[in-house]
């Protein structure tokens, strides 16, 4: 029943569902364990599930054609994880999405996702603000990345998650916001030292 | 009566709605012409609507810092066009939206549509499957402009426009495709020579 209320008390912001529906729904997700390092998709695979991080980090990464590894994003307990641009497209992944820790996923598939559409169109209002927000996000950073400063970038980050350091080292963090790790070492220590 | 029969022609693909309810919709759009090389929207203002075409063309135009205009995107007859991540975040545009000749558009204001997907939720399947396909466009086009060969990038986007040279002229469309104008008349050249 873990899946249900966790489900219940997320969905109230969109809609309102009954108990009925709500088992039903449950029924189109299944609950798997991802141990640390455990990939959930692979570059080249096409994503074919949306999944809701019940426990756990998971990070996205991209390797380039030299072979270097690019942070490109994470999502954290209660998000949801994907690589939106394959599943929409139905084409074969740009990056890998594997578990920071021991995780824990409420799973749907995507053609079970398009099902549940249809059979409960109250959810389409989640899908489309789901969809809406993955676009604001990817769009956003490729903009800060080219526009603020590597302190502002930063400090940008931690507003959004404040404990985003004691879930992902420093290294990945570095990465993602574009900065060499020296350089956010000495960024933190600057403001601590304030 | 134009506007209602246009849309409810193209709605009947996401939603079937009455003609009462089509009426009551249609008061949320106001019809608005613009000459050619008026702008929509400039880059610095905040994007507060979406817009049907139901005539003309417009181009999307970045100015960089050197003062270099370049085409990021464009819209014809029957698609749609906003500035997502402006109207979405509520932040100033990056971007210029302009007709590149005579032009009808069907507007609506950002919180008219968010009024409109309280009152009709059959309209939210619309709203997902927009922001998914803008999503994918986006990446897409990021991802080509990366990894394909100039006359790849040509021949993908003739097909699936064959009639953007009537509309657009050869340099936004070389611009858009991250290709000098010279370059893309030879390849042009070569593909007719055939």
């Amino acid at each position: 029943m873990q899946l249900i209320d966790t489900f219940k008390d997320y969905f109230r912001q969109f809609t309102i569902l009954s108990d009925e529906e709500w088992i039903t729904i449950s029924k189109y997700f299944e609950i798997r364990m991802l141990s640390k390092n455990e990939f959930l998709l692979k570059q080249g695979e096409i994503c074919n599930l949306v999944a809701y991080i019940s426990y756990g980090t998971l990070i996205y990464i991209k390797i380039t054609d030299n072979a270097d590894e690019i942070t490109t994003d994470f999502a954290l307990q209660g998000e949801w994880v994907t690589d939106n641009f394959s599943r929409l497209n139905n084409s074969p992944s740009f990056i890998n999405i594997k578990a920071f820790e021991n995780t824990e996923l409420f799973i749907i598939k995507h053609h079970n996702l398009v099902d549940l559409y249809e059979k409960f169109p109250k959810l389409e209002k989640f899908g489309r603000i789901l969809t809406e927000k993955a676009f604001v996000k990817i769009i956003q950073h490729s903009i800060d990345l080219q526009i603020l400063q590597a302190k502002e970038r930063y400090l940008k980050l931690l507003d959004k998650y404040p404990e985003i350091f004691q879930k992902i080292p420093l290294f990945h963090i570095a990465n993602y916001l574009g900065i060499a790790p020296k350089s956010l070492s000495r960024i933190r220590k600057e403001i601590t030292g304030r």
